[in-house]
């Protein structure tokens, strides 16, 4: 476990990433329809049945991988006991030395803000931190929708407790093109305009790490690959999460504009190519399947970088 | 309580609004250091002094307004244990016959908007609902920034479950401008780009009431009275959820352009300037300084729509 405050995040993600020696990240967005049958033979209890594929799951990410990303919409399906569960797992995968971004995409006016950068960086108040460990995200996602100043108490509250953010830029889906890539006035797109803010929201030596990373990164996806030089540019302090590979379409050799020259600068996260790389539910071998998936993906990402 | 699914959920909560006769929407944003003293002696449960406070407003909120609007935010923060008494209290005010907006502004790529919607309007698989009443709102906010795309699967789970929702197009805060108030090249904003795109996306007849308004509804703030009547053109069909009125610095006499000649086709929310109506916190009489602010809400409110 890292020790929080003690290293800038952004830091401690560098420092984990050469660790583990590829810029990977897992995502982990469990859906009971499509778990191992092995684990849904018990019954019906849903949330049991995910408990136990990231207990027998979390431990092969983190031989391989520095950084776990937990979906939080597939806990809270699930209504509060749900969220229960994603507050364990983020302690189980914080426990096994993987680093945890909270995939919450949260964002509102200022003064909510404050309330979900509590919520999603920090305990609850009521936590005796003694006694029990945080399960606190490492670093979470963001909406900007709002603009800088709903930005602003995620950017307090991370600095204040050795936490990042990734303020969601460009997203992976098709349709989102509707509004991120909307023309601007002058001349730039509506993703680009936000890149902008990003840059300069993370860009106060309060925010910075040792690198000269933000604790501020960004989420771009990699299935828009005309856009990501730009971004890159327009963006050099930041960390880019990078989710959309694999499953959603995003191939490795679209990847090398994400990084900087000297190989840094991105995060690759793959989901559901890796959590249900076995195919069909029955697969007895559903494990080691997910473990040849995560040993490739690692390949494939240090294959750009070389 | 309301039959779920018996009745279109705009013309719920156009009949709510007509028994209560008037337009008014109480925002339920609870912060634990700012609730009466009288609450806060209890010793140190944050979580039962907010559910205190709510047993005693919700029936005065009840008595004069046809829908409350809580703050997932303000839940969230102390982990799933708030997140099980925003569930709770969406069904005690449901039970006392309001009408709950679950204020979240969920949004991602559709694969996740599916999770989320199930989320935020349906219960969980695992809830026994022949024994325990249904702890889903009757409506949530929701975050375009993901395009159509990521909408469709709230308005597909909303049509199935009779639920409504509101599309964040206006935020009420200063530096919501910085993005939604950016020009595009064919000279709208993105705020009008984004209501284009909810017209559009709520305009299907499975979406649409008896009344002829959609299911789908958009936030537009009472701060920026500039937008109102151009983002009321071009979004007919709509709900507006107005918040933005009282401490954040809306005014009665500014709501005029966000009703219809009829005087349909808006809500709006008062938050702070109400559950804090009574100052210091020290106040004995904190909850009739609360029924007074409703009441002077309601009568302010209704003065514009004659």
């Amino acid at each position: 476990v890292y020790p929080v405050g003690m290293l800038h995040f952004v830091d401690r993600l560098l420092q984990r990433i050469e660790q583990a020696s590829a810029p990977i990240c897992i995502g982990f967005d469990p859906v009971y329809s499509r778990l191992p049958l092995e684990l849904r033979r018990r019954g019906d209890d849903e949330l049991h049945a995910i408990l136990t594929f990231a207990e027998r799951t979390f431990p092969v990410f983190a031989e391989h991988a520095p950084v776990i990303k937990l979906q939080s919409a597939c806990f809270e399906r699930y209504g509060f006991a749900g969220v229960g569960l994603y507050e364990v797992l983020i302690h189980k995968a914080r426990q096994l030395g993987l680093l945890v971004i909270g995939d919450v995409k949260r964002g509102d006016i200022g003064s909510t803000a404050e309330h979900y950068a509590a919520a999603t960086l920090t305990d609850p108040p009521s936590t005796p931190a003694q006694e029990w460990p945080s399960a606190a995200a490492d670093a979470v996602t963001v909406n900007m929708f709002s603009g800088p100043d709903g930005l602003e108490p995620f950017l307090r509250t991370a600095a204040e407790h050795g936490k990042g953010l990734f303020a969601w830029v460009r997203g992976s889906n098709p349709g989102s093109d509707a509004v991120q890539s909307l023309e601007l006035a002058d001349g730039r797109t509506v993703a680009q305009a936000l890149a902008q803010m990003v840059s300069q929201a993370g860009r106060p030596s309060r925010y910075v790490g040792e690198s000269g990373y933000s604790l501020l990164g960004a989420v771009v996806a990699a299935t828009k690959p005309q856009d990501m030089a730009g971004l890159r540019e327009l963006m050099p302090q930041q960390i880019f999460l990078v989710p959309g590979f694999g499953a959603q379409g995003g191939s490795a050799a679209e990847l090398a504009p994400v990084f900087k020259s000297d190989g840094s600068g991105a995060l690759i996260t793959a989901s559901r190519s890796i959590t249900y790389a076995y195919g069909e539910p029955g697969a007895s071998n559903w494990l080691s399947a997910i473990a040849a998936a995560v040993v490739q993906f690692k390949a494939e990402v240090a294959g750009v970088l070389r």
